[in-house]
């Protein structure tokens, strides 16, 4: 029966490595650390990340080196150790396939996962304890998985404060084709109309190319790994936004506002199909509803009202007939903040409809 | 000689005329609205954004409605007023062309301009005071624009909080293509792959995918107005992007990592093209060094107490002979922290190098 008590080996200090292994430090764990580089060896070191590993026996290793090196390091912690081994790569069916050739013996002992956290920033200085709270963290479960492995990398992402989801290896690719290589080049793309452009015109930039370019800032070595590793699931994603990009064309062209339309609304709804903060589901609403006088400022005072009492209001809606002085407003809040915010407002005079 | 000290019209009471309703209270100047909704009139005046207009004299007219409409409300202002009208929308050559043919007269007291600011949110209630602090915000300068017109909206601009930025017309209109309306096609071009994906498949969805796709969710109804009224613009680099996005799939499909690289970096050199937060120019920065023991967690106690001395540590180096026992560390800080950073560092016992 697993039961993460450690020592845990991290080889590779990068960032998710180094960010790992404080994750580990802060739940009590041991942790060894394990690296080529010795700068980011002793940097992580340094960070109070762990020790400097010399051989001494493990109970898990977590493997966060590139992927281009991911199945062989993966092979050789198999091989060196009887440690269950998992790794935290972009990409899983590449390195379980590459796990299988060399070291088939094993590879019950090997489930790969993946934090869907990180940054644009890479190595151990940019590491942080927290970087999975609350973050998706994919466990690739195989055929061949021991279900001690797959408990024990539970337990991993979960000291870690991450929220672990189950795919298989190919279902994974398949997702983060979608949800990280496509939005990544797409990044890319944007970011790199921006190179030749003159100064007067970026000083317009706003938040919006900030955002959708921000994770193209990304590592190109590291980047043109994932990418290729995962090329059939993402060639794919290309394919069609080649043709929708095109119907674009066509519309702007044509100033066809009605094929437009459809295509920014598919954009629309897509935004809409992203789950919750963090991975979660959405969280259950409420709905109260506020008679609000229709004098100046008295809109302004209700929302500073509910700003005081402390409870989020997620959505608003206005039922205003022009008839009367009076409008009806709806405040959509958590379900278990409704009844403090109704109780609150109440007492501070305002008038609440069921 | 132009002087703003209101009343100001607000033309439009959405988010963006709100905002600038709002500003303008807050600075103190008298604010008349007019929207032909008269629900978001009402909802505006609410929020203490003004009162509703009934024909009372104006110093300046800020149309703040949409694409399709900008032209033809100028023209109006300009007619029923003898204010200076401005407008917050987001082309500037089309609507400018508009007025010059109906109104050719009166075409001077007409100076466009756009804030690089606003919400995937949209309507009154997501309006803000704030909206503008520190944003880049345009000022369309054309030929015949009267002086006093162009010193007026610069007030305007700077009571709102926002950075002036003179443009011409056409040059806003490319500016904008690249900054703003070609990401938002991008996004929503991310963004729609996402609709029919599985469930699980999109719990995998980190803070890269929300960041790219965030201004996707904008209302298509005005952005397909947006982007057919900047066709021109825009197609070129749709013709851009469309090229290189074949170059991508190239080296994908063939697995070639050289080119695949080169479009990478390309991407981050576009993300450093942008200039610092808030449109200003890049802040100088000044290097201390530190000469940190390499012990577990003294990297850590560095950053803490940095932390504590209340400096922002903008990057780091290390520079780590394996050799010896310390490593010296570059901290890069903003030039008027860096002194007092050096000396809190050295009262708690660290050593600084020049």
């Amino acid at each position: 029966m697993a039961d993460l008590r450690g020592p845990v080996l991290v080889v590779g200090t990068g960032l998710l490595g180094t960010s790992v292994a404080l994750a580990c430090r802060r739940a009590g764990l041991e942790v060894y650390l394990k690296d080529a580089s010795s700068e980011h060896l002793r940097t992580a070191s340094g960070l109070g990340a762990g020790k400097a590993y010399d051989g001494q026996p493990v109970q898990l290793v977590v493997v966060a080196v590139p992927p281009d090196h991911l199945g062989s390091i993966v092979a050789d912690a198999l091989r060196d150790t009887d440690a269950i081994v998992t790794d935290v790569g972009s990409i899983k069916s590449q390195p379980l396939a590459q796990v299988a050739a060399v070291a088939p013996e094993s590879v019950g002992r090997y489930v790969g996962s993946h934090p869907m956290a990180g940054s644009e920033r890479s190595g151990p200085l940019a590491a942080s304890a927290t970087l999975f709270e609350g973050r998706p963290w994919a466990i690739a479960v195989h055929d061949q998985a021991d279900a001690d492995a797959v408990r024990l990398v539970t337990e991993l992402v979960e000291a870690c404060g991450g929220v672990p989801l189950q795919l298989t290896p190919q279902e994974h690719d398949q997702a983060v084709a979608r949800t990280s290589h496509l939005p990544h080049l797409m990044a890319s793309l944007v970011a790199g109309r921006l190179v030749d452009a003159p100064e007067e015109h970026l000083a317009l930039s706003g938040q919006g190319v900030r955002d959708v370019t921000r994770i193209a800032a990304g590592d190109p070595r590291l980047w043109q790994q994932i990418i290729t590793a995962n090329s059939a699931a993402l060639l794919g994603l290309i394919d069609e936004v080649q043709g929708r990009l095109t119907e674009f064309r066509a519309a702007i062209s044509a100033d066809e506002r009605g094929p437009l339309g459809v295509l920014l609304a598919e954009g629309v709804a897509g935004t809409r199909a992203i789950p919750g903060k963090h991975g979660g589901p959405p969280r259950p609403m409420r709905s109260l509803y506020v008679a609000v006088p229709d004098h100046p400022g008295e809109l302004a005072r209700l929302f500073a009202d509910a700003g005081e009492i402390g409870v989020n209001i997620e959505d608003v809606h206005i039922d205003h007939d022009p008839g009367r002085p009076v409008g009806l407003v709806e405040l959509l809040v958590e379900v278990d903040r409704a009844e403090h915010l109704r109780v609150s407002l109440g007492e501070r005079g305002w008038d609440l409809h069921s």
